[in-house]
């Protein structure tokens, strides 16, 4: 990141006509997005948002009420246009791609084994990098997958150590029992990984979209194109990038905290606070979607507000 | 509000392909738009937004660091597009007005005698009601007027009690020394002023543009148009209404919390959730104007989704 556009960006944030301050949260965010983009007034002129969809063998484990197929119908939904994240990203300028990741080959069940091989993991991360447009301002990442609740509480509980029951929500509709049987699940994969981190850790316990989004994230790093994550998913997701290094998340912002309890956990863990919070639980990239409207909110308040000495306020 | 209204638009959320519950909060408010609209499928195409302002007699006792001079370089800016306020009406699509109320003639020093006398309360009142656009699907509201911190604090204390202090924050940008000060002032003209409620209170220790943001929102209710309250001072200046009879907001939406302490407590005081929380303290509307973008996403996702029937996917 440019530390003399931040600072600039900083400046011009103290010569606004306001009290220095009070935009809060909307002048970090205008200055984090200076100092990504090397410019101290950044514009999004092009917002890019990706949903990577896989499915996962440890639905063998009987993680969730609803059946693998729906990853497939929802892919057919997001292309129609019909689910939630199409909505969000027309409301918030963001141009949409969905990538589906080999749907009718599931990973393997983690409680049996690693559930991607190397070459599957390396081929997954690939396609999320290839993927990222270099003329993108910022990038929306969003995913899909029935069961990629337990894959994410597996990949956090690895990472972070706790309780699975700590890591384990409702996911797509899990009752009391079916949360029980998810942690249960839980605990018994990352007790055959114990020990595996960064890539090790993706391709033991993640799946396709977490390989994918894993890689996106790195290939946008490189780019310097700054990341609105999702939820608890894309979150857990990046783990294992962060117990190889945390700064590799440096260019990253969280869209929201879900209502998944693990979600705020790892936040914590990973030292970023979300910029919304909505009791939303829904991934596809929703909460990262809607984020992107206050991102462009600040940066419209950085580049069109007047500054105390163009308006002829008095400055105290 | 429409009771059939709002649970035909609840059967529509069931029905869209998410899992029940999982918009959060955006389900909570397309239903709520249904219930004022009186309609399942609720539209925002004309957003009005009004910023009033007024002076405060009461800077007399020091309460504020900025001269009240800024009040109408402020009004100024917005009438150039200059402000915060101008940037987050364009971004959320509202269209904006500013109403100067009589900012020549400061309303009186609370701490000496009311403010208002109950002519010059009813046409401020009046003024804030005629200004309402009949023909709006929601009205965001918010102010400007130096001093106007303080009058917050002195109407939240009269109707909620507790300490003087706890109501009084940095405003514009008091130091240490100016919030003691603002609490002491608060302290005595609530004190002066024991046992005013409603529109006495408002009279007593409000403001031109706190009685005028009660004539908007009454009007607003009497035109079942549902209202984003901006931060502390809108919320404050509505609660003598809260006084009278809490089901007077019932219409009303808080954009944002405040990063001025009282805001949430004033939020627990009258049993509303913010809708953000930004860490924002600038007044204008700026808050109110910001979540008009989550109210939109939400109506997005409420009318463009389709329902599981629609997309052919699997319902649990």
């Amino acid at each position: 990141a440019d530390a003399g556009a931040e600072a600039a960006a900083r400046d011009r944030q103290m010569s606004l006509t306001k009290p220095p301050g009070s935009l809060g949260r909307l002048e970090d965010l205008a200055c984090f997005m200076a100092a990504w983009q090397g410019d101290a007034r950044p514009r999004i002129n092009h917002a890019q948002a990706v949903v990577f969809a896989g499915n996962h063998g440890v639905c063998a484990q009987g993680v969730n009420p609803y059946p693998q197929e729906v990853t497939v119908q929802m892919v057919a939904n997001f292309e129609a246009g019909g689910a939630a994240i199409n909505q969000l990203c027309r409301a918030s300028g963001a141009d949409l791609s969905v990538v589906a990741l080999d749907l009718d080959r599931p990973t393997e069940d983690f409680t049996q084994g690693p559930a991607m091989s190397a070459a599957e993991t390396l081929d997954a991360l690939r396609r999320g990098a290839a993927v990222v447009d270099a003329n993108a301002q910022v990038l929306v990442l969003g995913e899909m997958g029935i069961g990629n609740s337990t894959v994410a509480a597996a990949l956090a509980h690895a990472a972070f150590g706790g309780a699975a029951a700590d890591w384990v929500g409702r996911g797509t509709g899990s009752d009391a029992a079916g949360r029980a049987r998810k942690a249960e699940v839980v605990a018994r994969g990352v007790a055959k990984h114990a020990g595996a981190l960064g890539f090790e850790l993706l391709a033991a316990l993640g799946g396709r979209e977490q390989a994918a989004l894993c890689g996106a994230v790195l290939e946008a790093r490189a780019r310097r194109i700054p990341v609105l994550l999702d939820g608890f998913i894309c979150t857990a997701a990046v783990a294992p990038l962060f117990t190889l290094d945390p700064a590799l998340l440096d260019h990253c912002l969280i869209g929201h905290v879900s209502a998944e309890p693990g979600h705020a956990k790892l936040l914590d863990a990973i030292g970023k606070a979300p910029i919304l919070s909505l009791g939303m639980a829904l991934g596809e990239g929703s909460g990262a979607a809607l984020a992107l409207g206050i991102l462009r909110a600040a940066l419209e308040c950085h580049n069109g507000m007047a500054t105390f000495a163009e308006a002829g306020v008095s400055d105290a």
